[in-house]
């Protein structure tokens, strides 16, 4: 094999590699597409029930929070809607 | 049964369906996370064979756009690019 060949081989082989590792990359993309829209058909499900979605998105960040840092969170919150008098 | 009592029973129902609906989209949110993690991994991966994976995200956001799409936009970049005298 000339030097020219098996350089292509080679490049030909990482080529491949690459082209593999982005197809990876992009089905799992889909499957986090996927999830998006299981999650935005839930939230339309729960609004078609009632709830008001954009509520149950702040509940969602707020249980994900620790209860400290959340506490913490509104306590700022509080102040903050003091000071500019926003009751 | 006494109209607070069967309100209470119909709230209480109520609250459970929310508890439920807001479980669902946690879980499919961990879900999603956990993709999250594993384009990370492959990215790692990547970047340990070698790979520079800002540019496979490049690659994956440029292999997602529609051809012309794609060919237009770099177009209008290469145009702003000369009028900034990026060579």
């Amino acid at each position: 094999m000339t030097r020219l060949g098996h350089n292509s081989a080679r490049n030909a082989q990482a080529d491949e590699q690459l082209r593999l590792l982005i197809e990876r990359i992009e089905r799992l993309e889909e499957e986090k597409k996927g999830l998006s829209d299981d999650i935005k058909d839930v939230y339309s499900e729960a609004k078609a029930t009632g709830y008001d979605a954009p509520t149950m998105r702040r509940i969602v960040r707020l249980r994900k929070m620790k209860p400290d840092d959340r506490r913490e969170m509104e306590a700022v919150l509080e102040t903050y809607k003091t000071a500019l008098g926003i009751d």
